[in-house]
Parts: C-alpha cells; structure tokens; sequence
C-alpha cells in the first residue's frame, strides 16, 4: 500500500509497521468495529445511506457491546501474523459473549458467507447479518456452535484456556490464541488453568498464546486483575511461568504500533521455543510469550451518554444506551457513533468490504472462522482398536472368579494407546487418580505428561506421556474438551464424587452438542467426551461421607436424551464391552460407572458383549423362575456392588425358601429404563412388562439415590410395585459392608424387602426376618469389635450355577 | 525450661528458640507424630509397653501419613505464637485428610477430652483415640465435624483460603491459619481464593495466614507448585499479592528454628499491618505475609520399606506399609519407627503428656481446638429484622399492579444490612451480579467490599463495603460457608444456571451439616445457606442457551432432607416472606428461586404470608370450581413464569369454555410435593388428595425439569393423572414468551393441554385446539417480523378478580 518500501520505512521510525500499514490495520478494525455495532443496534439500512430512524433499529437491543471491540483489535491483528507468517490458528473468545466481534470478522473475512450463504457479501448480505443477531430464529448473541471457527461458547466463564490448551496437544503446527477477559480471569478454573504450560510440549504440541484482555470492568465492578499494580500483574504472569508483554493504550494508532510489535515478538518467541525444542530435544519447560492487552472496555463507543461515563467503564458491558426508538438524542448518538467509523471508506457501495482491506484477511483455511481444527469432526480419524474381547476375564461360570474391572480395562486402554501412538490422537485425562483408578497398565506404554524436573525416582513422568493428570477436574474437563472439539479421542477417569466439581461444565459441553447434533449439519460429528467415574460411592469407605456421592448421574439425565449416555457394567467383561463401544461412539457424553476393588465375576466374555448389547437383561443363570409363568418377585441391580448384594440375597433366599420363583434382572444400561419417547435407548413398554412383569413386586438395589429409578419408570406398567434401594446419603469411614447396611442395599435388607412384599411369603415371613435381625446385629458386632466385615460376608461366594453363564442368557 | 536467659541465648545465637525451646517444640511434634502413627496403625498396646504382635495392629489400615507430620509441625508452632503472643487463632487443615494430625493435636492440648471423656489423657484415652480412628463406630479419618476445632473437611479439596477469608471477614482479632497442600493448590477455586486478600480489611476483618505446604506429592505424582523454579512459586505468591517466607528443610531442629523465625516475623507483620490501619486508616491494601513450607511428605516416617522410597515420595501418601499383621518384618519396622519418637520421653507412665510438654499448649479457649469461633453457633446472635410486612408491595386485587420481586427484596435487605451494621455478622454475596439481580438498594446504605485503587467515577466500592462480589462462584460459597460457620448470617445471590458451579460445594456443606445435626450435639445451630437464584432459566432469553439451566434444584433434593428446602415465590410479597424466613433458619441451606423482571403481582402481604406458611394452596380467587365437589381440572404452577402462564391460560380457559371448573394451585414450598417420611414439610397424603383431587387431570406447571415434579409425587393417590410441564432443554436467544413456548410450558399449550385430558372437552376440543394453533402461528410470525412478543400476550392482565385477593386463600 506504500509506494515506498515498508521495511526502510519501519527501520528508520523504529516502528513495528509503517503509517500505511497501520491504517490500513485501523480501517479493517473500523469496519468490525461498525459492524458489530450493527448487529447490536439496527434491522435495516446497514449501510446508513439514509439517515437513521427509529424504525431501523431493534425493538429489544440484546448484545455485549464492552469486550467487543477489543476483540476486533486482536483478531485483526491476529489477521495481520496469520497472513504475513503464514500461521495455521485459531481463536478462542474467552469473553463470548462479545459474539457481535467474531461474526463481524468471519464476516469480513469472506467465511461466514460461505457457511450461510444468505448472509452474502453485500448489502443485503450485512442487513441479515445485523438483523439475524440476538433475533427471534436468528443467531445467539455469544459466540456459539452456530459461529464459524468456534470450538467455545464463553457464556460461562473459566474455560477459555483450558479449551485452547487442549485444542494444542498434538497439534504441533497449530497455535491457539485464547482470548481471556479479566472478569473470567477471576474465576477458579481459569486461574489455574495457567499452569497448563507445565503438561505442553513444544516438540509434539502445539502453542498456545493467551492474550489476557484488560478492558477493567466486569458488568458492575472492576475486575481483580484490572486493578492490580503493574508489578504484581507482572509478577503473577511470571508466577504462572509465562513472559508477558504489555500493550497498553487507547490512541488506536499508537495502539497498532505496539500491538503488532508484540504480536511480532510472541511469535518469534514462538517459533524459538519450537525449533529450538525440536532440533534439540526437549531440555526444559520454556518460559512461553503472552501479551497483556489493556484497552477501554466499550473502546471507540460513546465515551458519554446522558452525562454519565460510559467508555472505560462498566456501563459499555452490554448495550451503551438503549432507548433509541422513543429518544431522538440516543438515535442521533448512534448514527454519530456509527458514522464515525466513517463505512464509505470501508464498504464498497454495493455493501462488500474494499478489496485493499479484504487483502488484510487471511485466505482459504488460513482464515480463522475457516480453520478446520475448528470443526473438529473434519479432522477425526477413527481409532485404531484392538478387540477388547482379547483382554476377556475367564469366566468359567457366575461368581467363579475375581477381578479387578477397572484393571482390566486398563489393560484395554494400554493396547488403544498403543495402538495410536502414531496417530497421537488419544489421551488419557484425570485428577492424579490414573494409578488409584487401577488403570496403571497404561504406564507400560505411555507416562504422564510432565515438563518439569524429574527426578530419578519419579514414576513415569515424561514431556511425551500421553497420560495427563493435574489435581483439577476444571483442567482435566477442559483439556479434553478442546481435545475432542479439535478432532482427537479421550477418556476421563474420576472418583465419582469429584465429578460434580465440573457439572457445569458438563451442561456447557452437553449444549454445545445438542446445538450442534439438532441445528447445524455443517458441524460434523466428535468423538464422545467418556467419564470412568470409579473410587465410587460404595468403596470410599476409607476416606468417608466427603467422598460418597452418586448423583453425578443424576445431573446428566437431565439434558437431551440424544446426547447422554449412563452405563454401570457388574463386572470386568461388561466394563470391556462398554468401553470399547463409547470409544467408538460419537458426539454423546458417556458416563461408565465401574468399581475397581476385586470382585466376583458374572459374565463370560460372550454373555457380557450380549448382555450390553441390550442393556438390560434377565439373568436366568441367576434366576429360580421358569421360563413359562411369572415370578413370585422380581430382584433387579444396577452397578457392581448392588449386583454383588442382590445375587448374595437371592443366594439367601432359595436356601431358605427354596420354592420362590426369582427372576434376576440386571441392567448396564440405565436409559433402558425410560419410554422410548423419552430416550432412544429405553424399552418398549411391552418389552419391559415383559422383564418386569405387570404385577410382581420388583425389588430394585440401584447405585445411585433411588428416586432416580422412580424418575425413570413412572410411566410403566408395574411402576406401583417397584421398590427401589439405593444410596440415601449416610456414610462414614467404614467398612464396605457397612456402607451398604447403613444405606439398606445390603443382601439382609434385600432378604427382608423380599419377604414383606411377596404376599405368599407373609407365613414364612417370620422366621426369615429373625434371620435378617439376627444377621444385622453380628454385622454390627463384628465390624465393631474387628474392624472389618464378617467372614460369612466377605468370603460369600456365588456357587449355585453349575451350567456357564452363557446358557442363561 | 533453659536455666540461663533466653532473651540472651537466642540473641547469642541469632536463633528464633534457644536449644531448650527447639528441644521442646521437638518432642512435642514427636508426641504428635507418635500418635498419629498410633492412630493409624494400632488397636491396642498405645504406650508401646510391650513389644507389638500382630493383634495390636487393626486388620483394616485406613488413613493419610503424608500430609500428617508436616501439619503437626504446623500446628506445634501455632502453639508457639498463640501462647506467646496470646492470640486467637483457629486452624484450617486444607489437606484435611490428614485427619491423624488434628485429632493429635486436640487431644494433646486436652480439648479432645473435654468433648469426648471417654478418650481421656491417659493410656485408657489414647487407646481409644487409636482404636475409633477410621474404625467402624469410630471416627472419621478426615478432620470432620466430629474434630473439635475444624470448621472444614478438607476431603474435597480447593476451599481451605475461602473458607479462612470467610472466617476472618468481620472477626477483627481473629488470625486464621491455613495450611494448603500443593495438592490442593493445583485446583481452580484454590487458585484464585489467593486473590481474597483484595477484599480483606486490615481495620475490621481479622488475619489469615496462608501456609503453602510443599510436601512434594499428590497420591502419584509430583504437585506442580512444588516443582516451580524458586523464583517463579515466589513471583507467583508475590503476584497474588502476599510477601512468602519460605521455611525449607528436613531436619527438625534446623527447622523448628526457621519456623519459629517465619511464624514470628509473619504475626510481627499481622501486627504491624493492623496497628497502621487501625491507627492511620485504611491507605491501601496491604501486603500480606504467608509462609512457603518445604518439608518433605511423611517427614519423620520410615525412608524406604522394602527397598522402595518412601519418605519425601508418594508412597508416604496414605498407609505407607501395610502388612504389618502378616509380615514380622513390617511389624518390626512399624516398631522401629513408633519407638524413634521415644514415646517414654514424652508420656508418663500413666499416658498423659508430660507436664513440660503441655505447657507449650495454648489454655482454656486459646487451643485451637477450643476456639469458639470453630463452632460459630456458639457466638451466633439473631439478626435484627425489620417486619418485612413494611416492604410489602400494595396489591389492591390479585394482578392489579406489576413489580420486580428481587428489587423488593432488595429493600427488605438494604434494612435488615442497616439494622445490622453495628452487630457486624450480615453479608451478602455474588458474582458481580448484585445490581444485575436488582438488588441495588443495598447500595444505600453499604458498599462492595474494595481494597484496590477506587476511581472518583467507581460505583459504590470501599474497604467496609459489606456486599462482597468476585466473578468467582466458588470463593463466593466458600467465603460465605466460612462466615457462617463462625457464627454469622450471610446471602448469596446468584444467576440460576450458573450456581452449578459450586454444586460440588455445596454437596459438602450438605453434609457437614447433616452430621452436626443428626450426630454432633456439642456442635451449635449455625444460620442457613441462603440462595438467591434469580435471572433464572425463563428470562435468559438474551443470553441464550448457556445461561439456561435450572438444574440445581435436582441437584439439591438429593441431599437429606432435614437440611434443604426449596422455594419458588411466585411475586414479591411472597419473596419477602419467604426472605424473612429463610434470614431466620437455622442449619439449613435454603434455596429461593425468583424473578427480577417487571411482573404482574397475585397476592396481597397477608395473603403472602398465609400462602408462604402453608407452602401450597388453592388460589380460590383464580379457581372457577365451587368448594363443593370436585373441579374438572386441577391447574397448577410453582415459580413465577409458570404462574403467570397458568393463570394466563385460566383466563383463556374461563372465557372459552366458561362451565369448565378449573382449580388453581400453586406452590411455593416445593418439599410440600414430597410424603411426610421423606421430607418434613411434606403434606399429609390425605391434605394432598384434598388439593389435588385423587382422580381429576393436573396440569402442573413447573419452573424446572418436568420429571423432579414425577420423582417428588410418585406415590401420591392421583400421580397417574399428573401432566407436568417445565424446561425441557430447548432455549436461545428469542423472547421470554418465545423461551416458554419452546418448551411447552406457554398458556397455548397448557391450554391444550387442559382440553386434551378432560374427558367432557373433547367435543369443544376442536375449536379451542384450532385456537391453540392460531396462536402459536401469530406468536413465530410475530416474533420473526417484529422481534418481541405478540401484543396481546406483553399486555395480558389478569381483570377476573374482583374481590381483594384474602378473600380467596
């Protein structure tokens, strides 16, 4: 654009870029500026070729004015290194709910069109995309699953840098630029998830460049981070083990000077880090560039409306001034406001960007709104998966052998890290619970990932583990999110109560699906987001009532049917099948909850895989009815220690009462349970009379609380007769038995359950309840007097199946 | 204890102790230690009188070595500074797993003897304290409620710094000292919980001491803060604003004199910060000081067991060998490694500490474990309130007038802060939202706590500022459980979707409660929790879909139910009442869900109160059944938006079909849905048949999920006539009516809903369903054109009553 030559001109004025560069940077910013004030304020006449009436404006005024313009600046100037360095990034819009900035520059930058064509490049194209925003059957007003080259909606805040860590794993040539606003910096989950620079490694991650955006006030306060003195902010950046660069201004001239002076030194910083990792190996964590970007929030809005500050402070937050359409002097600010942008110099009058300002904006898949790690499902590649079969429990018969279930499925995840140790496309995530969670087999092929000093006793930490653990289930959640949303595989194990700590993440990440899943076809399909939820309620007896919660399930099937799953496999070889089919799964969280302790098998390999493949199945092997005519009492489980309490009850009960026709039900596959109009998985209600019977008592020990089985099955049939046992909060540090006394899931409370409800049994009711009474006192003799469960419990043994499981199912 | 001058010696020597003073601090932590194994490890044979046998060892081995020696360091050197400078401090055990330690301590300094005399100070005692710890009808093996002392678990972790800061807010003379794990330094609510020190004020709130326990390791992994470069853990703790000293070192002596120095220079700073501001006024916000503890983890335990290392490695975490019964020589090395601590030096024969020792324990309320402040229901004192009846709206007749439910509230808040202004135990807090939820008069009379920089142009920020906002949930909850667990009253306001976030927090308070109630009596009522969820699910209708989730109630009604109570006001007077109600609560987390947009009001204050008391009622006024003999219909609602849709539809309904008898009910209590065995506040089945009818159609309109209302009514007489409408996770960003019609919940459908299922409509069914569709299609073309909701549905009245709206309940 300089007739001259630009590198003469920014040597002798010492400038990052010449006068004609940095307005033509100005322009670009101008226009989204423009635009983003468009799609807050007007329906029509988006090129103001007339002058503004109250008719052109919206009737409700929806938007995030404040963050949005510091947002364009950095996206333009993220144009300007993409374009002159040729740099595969993508964005992160921590402040999301600045949406007005994205789609303004996927606007200009030509993608947006592409992905909708009616929102064209050209007047019309600009009337729609003003119209659309924030609009009844428009667009949202965050940056959502609807905005190109997303993968983070920012409505709730504290994930913008987790998110854009995770989308750099493994993706060496990518960089991610994560948009932090100070008010989300305030938050938990962001403020440690600084500290993920400690788990990226520079030869076989890529970077990532967080530019902390201080516009200094959250809706109605300062932020924290805002305010801090400029050495304590220094202080705190180089405490989390980044080197900040600080761009600090309001002149927007000067402020492109030093912004793309900045820019310019982070990625050469950048680019160091990476070669010099990458010829050299890697010897220590580097310190990583970022940059502290201090702008006004509502920059380059009205700096006063009605007398009262609004640039630079907490009134620019959403929208600056809003009764337009009844206030001549607000719709005069607005067309001032607008106009001062001066858009004849930045739309040619057809209504499309100027060509020498379109040139500022990457090209093709360079574009941010573009860049297919955006879209993940462009990129996902299946897994490349042993036959989980191979890693089978021998299970000769029911009851026959013991094992560890998470173990073995350890085992199983080993070989798919294995597996796809090539393709690095799969990782392993938890809160330092990876070994505790029995799933140490995973540490003979892979460690954890770890960048700082190791010393030689350490146990399998290294900058290439693919195992990534960090005391933060925010981190983990988040990382694996931006793993999944970028295309690769992952899998989440967690003690079960922990796991609430990220429900809200949860919800966040089920929306996004459910958006993408039902409204946007151009979105494709990412592997599913697999919690291993183990350490769980009945087995956190040594570390008590704090660590005893199974509600996590309960809080999942509140959202869509069509993107949650719930498994709870009795055993290893159900675990096996479960995982291996969730792995495979796309676009649904998953939730597996499984034990680690050893315990009886049930199933053989064959059986399990059958078993699953329903989801819920009578268990004849199990079972004392016959196949012709109802049972006397239906004993239903679901999950491994009330499967194991259940099957002891039933032991009990055709020893004492060898005439009663039991009929066994087990069920993995919890969302089996609800009508089939509720869920895609769930019964028929003729199949489900059919398990359950219309009229039987049905005796249910379930995981979790029991009112979710309720919850579950109101609509059927035999509802009136189902009798749930479950978690009802009371725990303490005991003995495993004892927990599931305290809670009557226990086969003595099963026993008794039994005996009241099956009408025939009121004459022999007597004495089996003397023997449930006296076997409860022994328990509670016992553990009290030797600490651990007595031996009649702990030594039981399912040994009435002589024929292999297979046969019964 | 040292014949000659101390002054002198430690001059002399430059040292913080004279050798007699380190020699007894060192025995001291070696009794503490001693115990902890003791607690750990054995059954019986405490004093180690005879050499150990396998029976002495307890068959189950539960509970945490690693955190336990470095807290008893911590905690001696308390002591040290309590006893000589006389303070009043209380101990925060982040890593609260390592129960061992506190339960040594308590017992030590005989606080644990007061409470239970059964574990008295002698061999008897300390057989006990071993025998209960982690055993079956024993105790807990976390600091629990059950620990004298302790006002948090520290099983889940993240929340030790919130819970101090709350602790200190308002306790001028309290020094509250914290000791947090690196372990728990790694999760996001500990990390930005650092950041309270900007709302900490040096002239009115007391001291926290943060105490950074570098033990190394987490269960399997190195902790991140511990492996920092020095330099960067001192910028990151000099970044959050504290001064570190740093205390590193394994050996005792060496470092019970570099703790003592620390301890004494940090209170010497406490000092000095509160002298200047107390004297001089607040100037700025001060540099606190906080202590770095390097030690390594399971200081003092055995280095290596069977060749592995052990201490200073993880292996230390919980039980560090554990086939002390089957293994002579784990027997012997458990031997070896009580009998180093030289039990006969620090105990008489009898068992008690030696008298020596126990004079470096604080006495009477200054122990730790004695404070009161630890168990806040002893200095908890009613607040003043005025009649909430004064800020009663005016309801001429029921619909006749709209208002903002939280802005009324507001004012009774803005009174009840003032009232208490002197008493100083009110608070209320929010993540930034306190204006947003049309909470504003408080700013009336109190500002938002502000230690930083204020600009002449900032909007109610001070130092004594009493409404504390950080966009951070989870110091919110954490400073406000910590506030009320010391004795004070607090209310936290929070956007609905957004309070999962501290879902997890609050299943822990939750619990905490739970067990002071049912089993702690020594532990007094402390005030309720209180939740403000407003800008709830229905009017996010311009943030869209991430902001809408009304989930937390499900989350809350898994808790016992002699702890949480759920409220759904459906107008301001009803808000006021139940306000009132919950500020006076005790032991309860109370959750109050309202809206705070502009909204028709139904009842009069007295017919407020008289519906708040029963929870549930017949709104006669609005009804068109006779009292005699049943209605046709049953129409009922629970929460704002769902009220006025019901009555809304009533209205339709009444003019379409003016015999159809419809009874109106609504619900503000939401436990009363549930039977009296599950809940307290549940109905008698035989009220709720008298409201519901047991055989006529309900239409329930629901503010939350659909299916909590199934799960809460199942066993109710008329359960298969219930037809529930609520949020079924359909949302963007569209208008608030367009919200309701998306998921059904709108007066079109319930409408249709009622025509559908009473059986003597179906022949008016066609014309009323044709209505229906009508409308539905006026409402998209509508909303699509003008982008706001039909006229007729924005200037919907209720005109039907007449009378006063008393006269009806």
């Amino acid at each position: 654009m300089n007739a001259e030559d630009p590198t003469k001109e920014r040597e002798e004025t010492k400038s990052a870029l010449t006068a004609a560069e940095a307005d033509g940077l100005n322009a670009y910013w101008r226009a989204a500026n423009y635009l983003s004030v468009g799609q807050i304020y007007l329906l029509a006449n988006p090129l103001l070729l007339e002058p503004l009436v109250p008719e052109h404006v919206k009737p409700r005024l929806l938007g995030h004015w404040g963050t949005t313009p510091g947002q364009n600046f950095i996206y333009v100037h993220l144009n300007r290194v993409i374009r002159i360095r040729d740099l595969n990034m993508i964005y992160i819009s921590g402040p999301g709910h600045g949406g007005p900035a994205v789609l303004a520059n996927v606007w200009l930058e030509g993608t947006y069109s592409e992905y909708y064509p009616a929102v064209s490049e050209n007047e019309a194209g600009m009337k729609t995309l003003f119209h659309q925003f924030s609009f009844p059957g428009g667009v949202p007003s965050h940056v959502a699953p609807e905005t190109p080259g997303s993968i983070h909606e920012g409505g709730e805040l504290g994930y913008s840098l987790s998110h854009a860590y995770g989308a750099a794993f493994d993706n060496p040539d990518l960089i991610v630029a994560a948009v932090i606003g100070d008010g989300e910096a305030e938050t938990g989950p962001l403020s440690t998830s600084w500290h993920s620079n400690k788990f990226l490694n520079p030869c076989r991650d890529g970077a990532v460049l967080p530019i902390l955006h201080l516009n200094g006030y959250k809706i109605a306060n300062p932020a924290v981070l805002a305010r801090l003195p400029h050495e304590e902010l220094e202080n705190l950046m180089k405490g989390y083990g980044y080197s900040p660069r600080f761009v600090e201004g309001s002149d927007p001239l000067d402020m492109h000077q030093k912004m793309a002076a900045a820019m310019d030194a982070c990625l050469d910083d950048i680019k160091g880090i990476q070669q010099a990792a990458r010829n050299g190996g890697v010897r220590e964590r580097p310190v990583w560039p970022m940059i502290v970007l201090r702008s006004p929030k509502g920059w380059s809005g009205p700096k006063e409306v009605d007398g009262k500050k609004v640039e630079d402070f907490w009134r620019s937050h959403q929208v600056p001034f809003a009764e337009v359409r009844t206030n001549p002097a607000h719709l005069q600010l607005l067309e001032d406001w607008m106009r001062s942008y001066r858009p004849e110099e930045l739309f040619t009058p057809s209504g499309a960007l100027r060509a020498e300002l379109k040139a500022l904006a990457p090209k093709g898949k360079r574009r941010m709104g573009d860049n297919p790690h955006a879209n993940g499902g462009l990129l996902l590649r299946d897994l490349m998966m042993h036959d989980f079969r191979d890693f089978a429990v021998m299970v000769p018969s029911p009851g026959a052998v013991e094992a560890e279930a998470t173990r073995v499925a350890g085992a199983f995840l080993r070989d798919v890290m294995k597996e796809n140790m090539a393709a690095a496309n799969f990782r392993v995530f938890g809160p330092d619970e990876t070994a505790s969670n029995r799933l140490g087999f995973l540490f003979e092929v892979t460690d954890r990932t770890w960048m700082d000093e190791v010393m030689d006793y350490d146990d399998h930490l290294a900058p290439d583990g693919r195992v990534m653990e960090i005391l933060s289930e925010h981190t983990c959640q988040g990382w694996l999110e931006g793993y999944l949303l970028t295309g690769r595989h992952g899998f989440f194990s967690c003690y079960e109560a922990f796991i609430h700590i990220v429900d809200s993440m949860f919800n966040q990440h089920a929306k996004w699906l459910k958006v993408c899943k039902q409204e946007i076809p151009w979105r494709r399909p990412i592997a599913s987001l697999n919690y291993l939820l183990t350490s769980h309620v009945w087995r956190q007896d040594h570390n008590g009532f704090s660590h005893q919660d199974p509600g996590f399930i309960d809080h999942v099937v509140n959202k869509k049917a069509d993107v949650i799953r719930v498994y709870l496999p009795p055993d290893a070889n159900t675990l096996l099948s479960v995982t291996d089919h969730c792995l495979r799964s796309r676009d649904y969280i998953n939730v597996i909850v499984a034990g680690k302790q050893p315990s009886w098998q049930w199933l053989d390999m064959e059986s399990a895989v059958r078993h699953c493949t329903c989801g819920i199945g009578i268990w004849e092997w199990a079972s004392s009815d016959t196949l012709d005519g109802d049972p006397d009492v239906v004993m239903a489980c679901a999950g491994d220690v009330p499967t194991l309490e259940t099957l002891a009850a039933v032991d009990i009960l055709r020893e004492k009462i060898p005439d009663l026709k039991i009929r066994v039900v087990n069920i993995v596959d919890l969302m089996t349970l609800q009508p089939p109009e509720e869920h895609p998985h769930g019964l028929k209600d003729r199949d489900f009379d059919d398990i359950f019977t219309i009229d039987r008592p049905i005796i249910f020990a379930y995981h979790g609380y029991p009112w979710l089985i309720h919850r579950l099955t109101y609509r059927r049939t035999n509802h009136y007769n189902l009798h749930v046992r479950g978690y009802k909060e009371e725990g303490t540090t005991s003995t495993p038995f004892d927990m599931v006394v305290r809670n009557d899931l226990d086969r003595f409370h099963l026993v008794a359950d039994v005996v009241e409800r099956v009408p025939r049994l009121r004459q022999k009711a007597a004495y089996v309840k003397q023997y449930v009474r006296d076997m409860l006192i022994a328990h509670n003799e016992y553990i009290r007097t030797h600490g651990e469960d007595l031996p009649e419990v702990r030594n039981w043994q399912w040994t009435r199946t002589l024929k292999p499981s297979t046969d019964g199912l």
